[in-house]
């Protein structure tokens, strides 16, 4: 990182609303909070989810541009704008913020999508984004009561509501978000068989 | 086809309990009329549907070898079993039935996953299996009125239902499914502005 982190709690701060700060503020505590419970690292948690929205409301032709130039997965321009902040974000806090670990890179790129195989900072990082304080959808209370205990079947039960919103409304769903949910599953049942055996 | 459509019906028959039959003489009956509803073939429709399921009573085993052998997909093997009796039937169709023509084999391998831009067969096929007369699910009914009126509305419907079959059942989703629904969805929304234009 080439600032303070006050220097960009400050300018992530000027790029969005205040409702979205206070959103990014309830990611952060719950993202360290998360980190702490699950043994992740609290100071990647904190940044990751600092800057998890930097480029939310930055204008749809800046970030259409960005993911042809830079040659991000094209396949998002097919896909719902909504996605789009998350890896554009990832490049903005690598190229403006100088954000060079790729855990913390990889968890903004991947905070609303998931992936397949999510390191434990994406998880926490995209666990933390469905149930921040701030957050009021059907079954967030559900979400957040299993995120006391288990990170993995909090997080399938995020995804399952993105999932049920999507197909309430007709609209089409990212592939990798039901690929990253598999394989949550195909982890839960693998440790589930374990703690049988 | 090197056999006569008799001997075919009959073959397939043996192949599967006294239940299952009447469910692939439901599908045969549905399609033709689907068919004849959307402008399909009525003669392939019949053939599809009367070997789209030749292959469900196969041991696990047998299906898992042909898939290895004849390098179907082996991402299959890593999702629910339920879904191997499409690529398994489609290639059963080709190399002990004598079936050639590519949109007849393929309406049968897709029949359950769907895939992105489904010919008009494979949607015929697809539906039929939803909506059968023995069909009793939650929401066949709504299906079947869709079915009335948009082959691609209904479709879009039938894989909602298996996709929130799964949600709720914490089972994966198999990224085809979404990926058949993702297209039938941009299909639909063409069409609309289409209409609007």
């Amino acid at each position: 990182m080439n600032r303070s982190r006050d220097e960009v709690l400050q300018a992530v701060r000027e790029q969005m609303p205040e409702q979205r700060w206070a959103h990014t503020e309830g990611v952060m505590q719950c993202a360290v909070e998360l980190a702490n419970r699950y043994g992740g690292d609290p100071v990647k948690a904190d940044i990751a989810a600092l800057l998890h929205d930097v480029a939310k409301y930055w204008p749809t032709e800046k970030m259409e541009r960005i993911i042809v130039e830079q040659k991000l997965p094209s396949e998002l321009l097919s896909h719902d704008k909504s996605l789009w902040h998350a890896p554009v974000g990832a490049f903005v806090a690598e190229y403006e913020f100088g954000i060079t670990d790729v855990e913390i890179l990889d968890a903004i790129r991947y905070h609303t999508s998931g992936r397949e195989k999510m390191t434990l900072l994406d998880r926490i990082v995209c666990l933390a984004d469905y149930i921040e304080p701030g957050r009021n959808f059907p079954g967030v209370d559900h979400i957040r009561a299993l995120a006391e205990k288990n990170l993995d079947e909090a997080l399938v039960a995020g995804f399952d509501s993105t999932i049920q919103f999507l197909l309430e409304k007709k609209r089409r769903i990212f592939p990798l978000t039901v690929i990253a949910r598999n394989s949550l599953l195909a982890s839960l049942e693998r440790t589930s068989s374990d703690s049988k055996a």
